[in-house]
């Protein structure tokens, strides 16, 4: 284990949805890192459940509560859940996510048989959905490029990738700290990457590493050069 | 100058609006490769006089037309106008560009205090515009990230950036060749990345470009990782 950016400590991450593949790929990073991490789900016995295999994998703290539990005991809480389910699950939120870092990773994305596309978002995208709904949350939006299935690979060391920072700019400390927070994963850098106007085309893009996985078989990430 | 591609010998690429920063570049990297260029430009005048200047600067074959007469030399003809006359150019061309590949490589980008956004598109993105306006062109997206600054600076070898091509997979002898068409610019891979109904995303991911490059003085580009 490297050093732990003193940023980060006695930090703790709340990641809502974070049974699904996303989620529990960032939490086993984060924990391995020696973060203080919480798993939440609809289920709380189903968050227990997967906290205890990864503290166990990892070695690291993690727990695991219901969804709205975890967001009460994150400092910074991670939205993963499909796009589905997230605006039903901020509205229920948005008393215990007041004062907090919320980090919105959701691609609103549709499937059929040609592959991935973006979907219409009516407040533009997810992360201005987020902010929208949670007055009183800061939003950050970030980690929506990265392959859950490398995170969750025990064999892969470093995760090649950058992870791109969305986040007002009078918002700087939290942008930062979620920069911070992809850091703490070895291999990825945290890019500022702009405002939440321009979170659209990031979480849409989405679609197409699909489209580049599907044609080379890969788990595509992006990194930023001249950066 | 290194071997050129065979898929790339005796091919002409005509670039329209290729006295602006974007296509000057483009012209720039392919006359030095070896490649057959024209410039297009509403001003033939203008166009003859960048060509005269990038054939001097290159060694290569670089003439200047206006557009309508560059778009008719074109084997493949690279669309690099600004959003705002991009419909109208393509609307009077129509014939000229039947049978072609036409390479988008337009970002449909507004400007305020706060650096760029994306435009609202009614076809979706500037390439679906172009494949509804030339319903016998074979349109490829592509060239939307290449900072123009790099492309124009002799000093730079090596172009350090992936291509993101996108069209329809039915046009793969298109991609392929527009791939190979970026891939004679030293340093560069292209990457397929989609159908055209995913290039919203690839030509609004501009604006975060520009925001990178200015939280961090960069001319910033993009790899794909694990392809």
């Amino acid at each position: 284990m490297t050093e732990l950016n003193p940023e980060l400590e006695g930090l703790t991450v709340a990641v809502l949805g974070g049974t699904g593949p996303q989620g529990r790929g960032l939490v086993r990073r984060w924990a391995a890192a020696g973060i203080s991490t919480v798993i939440g789900s609809r289920d709380a016995d189903r968050a227990a459940g997967v906290a205890a295999e990864l503290a166990g994998a990892t070695g690291g703290d993690v727990r695991g509560l219901d969804n709205a539990d975890a967001a009460a005991a994150g400092d910074v809480v991670v939205v993963a859940v499909p796009y589905d389910g997230h605006a039903d699950l901020l509205r229920s939120l948005v008393g215990v996510l007041a004062g907090k870092v919320v980090v919105d990773c959701v691609n609103p994305l549709g499937f059929d048989k040609q592959g991935g596309y973006a979907l219409p978002v009516p407040d533009g995208s997810a992360a201005q959905e987020a902010a929208a709904l949670l007055p009183d949350s800061v939003v950050v939006a970030a980690f929506h490029h990265v392959s859950a299935v490398i995170l969750s690979d025990p064999e892969i060391d470093s995760v090649d990738t950058d992870v791109m920072v969305l986040g007002e700019g009078e918002h700087r400390d939290a942008t930062d700290l979620v920069r911070a927070l992809a850091e703490a994963i070895p291999g990825v850098r945290g890019v500022y990457a702009g405002r939440l106007r321009n979170a659209h085309q990031v979480e849409a893009l989405t679609a197409n590493l699909i489209a580049i996985n599907r044609r080379y078989k890969a788990h595509a990430g992006l990194r930023v050069t001249d950066v």
